[in-house]
């Protein structure tokens, strides 16, 4: 029997498992390699972060989820780097991995615009470690505050500041205004959780700037409704522990959260010298890179300009249609055919704010409110992967719409972890 | 307003909670401080460990729980000792907490019979941390089987042993014989997860000595049925990174788990002299302590020897009703009563062997097999905190019996963490 093409993923994103499901049918053996064992729905992180699903809710092991998929296997490993002239994948502690054809989706972490350290203090939300450092945060803070008994530091304990004015933050700071307005309210005696001050940052001139005015302005009134502070055009100077600088004010906050920046893994430099200034890999109309024959860059990792001339965002969607795409190619290369160009269908954008609302934008439809909160919610039960965890969710919010409860309030760990 | 009695309570297991909540007839304010924020139902936590639940479906915060209780308020503070002649009670990093009365539910933690460096090699399951900590070294286990080549060192990892044949030792035993026969079966390729090797090993004569011979025997059938190496009579006298040494024999494993033994909070330190070689409190017959005015002992911290010569059980419902008694008897000195000396009602005994088999013993009624487990099922479903808990539970469970899926297999922190 002759040797099959070997065809390495790295990662197991959105995009990476939509290249390996795609890969069933080509004649091939595939590898798929994340140094999590998990895929995680990444769109709700933020209701882990926020108490209100459990880590398991929202992420499936890799192996579990591709488990019918013959000519296939797992690794858990740490990806070190790309070795394109010798054709293999480094890995930490074990062999490097030959492969013919590659499809690197390594997606994207937290950029704080040069100022690392400021990291340690305002945690981003990238993984399900990330979202259990911000519950811990967040819900230690209310602990803090009903044991202390200096107003000022009550005050500054309760006082939470979001740095990014995304679907991330726009869906942190909702959160978080009705845990502290709702599911906490009676619970604490020597402080009011309701009284809790949540600023909501954002550099460019408006929050979601991927929506249109109508709906931005309609996700404003919301935030604005449920007590959060929409601070729109200010730019963050300075991030240090305990307090953030916008131009010439300092805000004194326990709590600072990261929600502002995205770069591209560092695995992407390995895939030069086409780097965009985020770190992205510059990628051909096919999703190949110029330079590195078989290699695919796809996902939050790939910068793509050749359809709207600016680069694609880095959302689940484009991540999957990438994903698909390079492995539809992987498969004609193998046949001995031709690459496709990669066309992206945008389906809409959608985010959303608090408990009973959301703003979608679907072209010609757009919606707000309590309708758009229904669809966001239908939407992302069909689109988290297993029966049992889309059950669970359902129950989940179901419960937390009718008691304004967060279930999941637990501190593990200690706080300083 | 004449100032009312200041009750304090330590410890938020069922002792405590059992405690809190008597006390809400009685004129009196209520203090219960806990290291954590949540309460944990202790008796599932194994199913944490081998991903079958989440954290979030067995344990609630205490101050979600207490919610409805008025003239009470929860602390989240580290109880850092009891003077008993000040009347109060010393909290790390706050001001000490005066009291009247005082209820002590510290609890236990694992005991390793002076070995305390065993205690690196091979966690115990005493909280949710710890139950995380054993969930992510079994499933790495598998995860770096998979990567190796040595045919050797696979059978290493894949070789698990469990010290200490009560309840949870045999249960962990049973979940994770479940976990590597079914659950993973079909989703590795190096390796065959149904080869894993399992060893509970027994110091005592017979795993279960809390439960009849007949039951016993019925427990070890189905242990062995399910592929575990049941040894009893054998004692551990070495523990070391990867071995475990049992007389003269030395078994090499990755995996080494520690079900084996119980000590006292050393908190019970501060309300000597009157301790028993565990470290427990030596409790009077109304759990008032001895030369300690004001201080009741309940739940595992308690050694109560009135009712039958010997120390109740670590259990949760001696803890539940003890600290229900000490409570009423709290209500009692308030108003000038007399205090009533505590009698255990023992409601029986339950342990589970994998996916559909547990043992149960109500005295006159033995059962085994699929009718135990049923009324397992039963029973922990209902004394489960939170309707929404009990639904989540329930939903995962019939799933992972009809699918023989884990749900929950995670591996979140690093494998040092």
């Amino acid at each position: 029997m002759p040797r099959l093409p070997q065809v390495v993923i790295i990662g197991g994103g959105f995009a990476g498992l939509a290249a390996a499901r795609r890969l069933a049918k080509v004649e091939c053996e595939v590898t798929i390699v994340d140094r999590y064992n998990h895929h995680v729905f990444q769109p709700l992180l933020y209701q882990v972060a926020t108490a209100g699903l459990s880590p398991g809710d929202i992420a499936s092991p890799i192996r579990w989820i591709l488990r019918k998929q013959a000519r296939l296997r797992v690794l858990l490993a740490y990806v070190s780097g790309i070795d394109s002239a010798a054709k293999v994948v480094k890995l930490d502690g074990h062999d490097p991995l030959p492969y013919d054809y590659l499809i690197v989706g390594a997606g994207a972490t937290h950029s704080y615009f040069g100022h690392d350290d400021w990291s340690r203090v305002a945690p981003g939300l990238k993984t399900l470690d990330d979202a259990l450092t911000v519950r811990r945060r967040l819900l230690l803070a209310f602990e803090e505050a009903e044991l202390e008994k200096d107003p000022e530091r009550q005050r500054f304990l309760m006082t939470f500041v979001i740095v990014g004015g995304g679907p991330t933050g726009v869906e942190l700071a909702g959160a978080l205004a009705e845990i502290a307005r709702r599911a906490l309210r009676f619970e604490y005696h020597a402080v009011d959780p309701a009284s809790a001050r949540i600023v909501l940052i954002e550099a460019g001139p408006s929050i979601l700037p991927a929506f249109p005015e109508s709906l931005r302005a309609s996700a404003r009134r919301a935030l604005v409704g449920l007590g959060v502070e929409v601070r729109e055009g200010v730019a963050v100077t300075q991030i240090e522990e305990g307090a953030v600088s916008i131009g010439g004010e300092r805000l004194e906050a326990h709590t600072i959260l990261w929600a502002a920046g995205v770069a591209a893994a560092p695995l992407g430099r390995d895939l030069g010298p086409g780097l965009d200034p985020a770190g992205r890999v510059i990628v051909e109309p096919d999703l190949l890179v110029a330079g590195h024959p078989g290699v695919f860059v796809v996902g939050d990792l790939a910068c793509f300009t050749h359809q709207t001339g600016k680069p694609l965002p880095g959302v689940a969607q484009v991540a999957k249609q990438m994903g698909s795409r390079a492995a539809a190619n992987v498969g004609s290369l193998i046949k001995g055919g031709k690459t496709a160009p990669f066309h992206y269908i945008d389906p809409g954008n959608m985010a959303t704010i608090g408990r009973a609302a959301a703003i979608a934008d679907f072209g010609i439809l757009r919606v707000s409110g309590f309708t758009g909160w229904l669809l966001w919610l239908f939407v992302h039960i069909l689109f988290l992967i297993g029966f049992r965890n889309r059950l669970s969710v359902l129950l989940q919010w179901a419960t937390a719409y009718l008691t304004y409860q967060r279930s999941v309030r637990l501190i593990t760990r200690n706080p300083d972890a």
